[in-house]
């Protein structure tokens, strides 16, 4: 009954990864009330990925949804609700929060992934409690979200986050942005598999089932390996600066569980002999931060939480 | 006359560093009233280094002084008021807000030396209406500070900003610290100090020498290179995280100014082809913002500003 529903209302949250748009529409309690998952048409190019977003928000709207709060990979300018680039996606200067606006004709948000993830971890998963935290997403690319005092770090331009290009190892192997020995080239999920294949590893296997692969495939092994150590570098430098409280680990990888947060926490430890490391655990919204965390962006922007 | 000055009131500001306590008391508006510069007494132990703390502050309180903030190197628990292990300084877990609160019988904080130059600078100097800055002090150590939206990030454990034990070289030369590559054993004036030294290089030159000698003497240009290089390198992992407006310099080293600013510039922006680097700048306040900053943090805690 569109009347009692009036009165709660409803929010809709929008995941757009390279792989996929996650959709959902929740209660403004969080309930996941109703839920759209369609692949993102990359290959068709941009005007193509933007159409599928309008489409998904379309189709989860009612008439008692107060807003859409979209979250996207890539560099994204949350005040001016741009997608500035986003190789995984083909997206480069795309105003998304105008044009979802102007289809639905409903407030529309739009936030970095790892940041709306990050928020939603804590608020509602791994982080609740822990006003600085620190998210790292590792996927096709590898990104992160920072909370300090509570709040989430947009940064100067909105490019907050973006460590998946800090130098790891100086002089190293070449990433496609060009420079060299950038952390994504070996502790993304994308980049893992990019080094296992090009060693001749096995081309079926994507980076998590190199995770189960590491005892019976000495090369999963060491890609494997490797990226735990490279990625461990990238977070002592990250926890150095900003000694968060708990750093959680999210994004398509941790499906690996134990297997990558146990390498992970040896390696952080290791490099931090003179003070205690934080805590380093496994995000518990997995897949659904990204929704969540996009529909809470749009919740504070108006005020309602 | 005290009826006058007990009116406006004053605050003290001290800044306790490896070399020296160097102290003030400041107007409400922030003018200097009267300075003092004393030896810091490392070599007698920490009773000696905390007495002469108080001492300073001691001086320096007059009767509508209406408390002293105190900055200090090393790892400091703002919110604890303690000095948790400062190396340069002889102290381990020393609780020096409360020693010189009893001692002077005025409100005293106590906060981390770059974080309070970087508040300063915020406030006073290079980083005026710069909500997000970044601050690297450069002297016996190397540590940062750090202001996201506006506010200075203390960090979980308030020991935000220690990116001197950040690995830039993986496997690189020792630290005292016990690891292995971190910035500071390349890029702090200690650290250029120690390695042009153990080189063979002149005993007598200091490292805001080196960056004026690097033309004549060749190992001075070497070591100064590999310290710019490093210090790009750490610069990059911090802007990737933290997307700030603006680097400013400062500590000791930044005497040398342009010898210095201009290498970290070049650095940077070579290793971050895919966006617009923050502009790198010297501090203006110089040795002096960390007695700015500790008094504008003791001017906060009591809500005048």
């Amino acid at each position: 009954m569109i009347g009692s529903s009036a009165a709660s209302g409803s929010v809709v949250g929008l995941d757009l990864g390279g792989t996929g748009i996650n959709g959902a529409r929740l209660s403004l309690h969080g309930e996941v009330l109703e839920r759209v998952t369609i692949p993102t048409p990359v290959a068709e190019g941009p005007t193509a990925v933007v159409r599928a977003v309008v489409e998904a928000a379309r189709s989860l709207t009612c008439p008692d949804t107060i807003g859409v709060g979209v979250c996207s990979a890539g560099l994204v300018d949350t005040g001016a609700g741009v997608v500035r680039r986003a190789g995984n996606l083909g997206l480069r200067d795309v105003p998304l929060a105008r044009i979802v606006r102007e289809a639905v004709g409903l407030p529309v948000t739009l936030e970095h992934d790892a940041r709306a993830a990050c928020l939603a971890e804590h608020r509602l998963g791994a982080g609740r409690g822990v006003g600085d935290l620190l998210l790292v997403a590792l996927g096709a690319g590898l990104s992160a979200g920072v909370l300090t005092g509570g709040r989430l770090v947009p940064g100067s331009l909105g490019l907050g986050g973006e460590i998946g290009h800090a130098p790891v190892h100086p002089d190293g192997e070449g990433c496609p942005c060009g420079q060299r020995g950038c952390l994504e080239v070996y502790a993304s999920a994308g980049g893992m598999v990019r080094r296992y294949r090009s060693a001749g590893g096995d081309p079926a296997l994507s980076a998590a089932d190199m995770a189960h692969a590491v005892d019976r495939d000495p090369l999963a092994g060491r890609i494997w390996t490797e990226g735990m150590e490279a990625l461990g570098l990238g977070l002592r430098s990250a926890i150095l600066l900003l000694d968060p409280g708990l750093v959680v680990l999210a994004g398509g990888l941790t499906g690996a569980g134990e297997r990558l947060a146990a390498p992970v926490r040896t390696a952080v430890a290791g490099g931090l002999a003179w003070r205690r490391p934080p805590p380093i655990t496994i995000s518990t919204l997995g897949a659904e931060a990204g929704v969540h965390g996009a529909a809470l962006v749009l919740l504070d922007s108006t005020g309602r939480r």
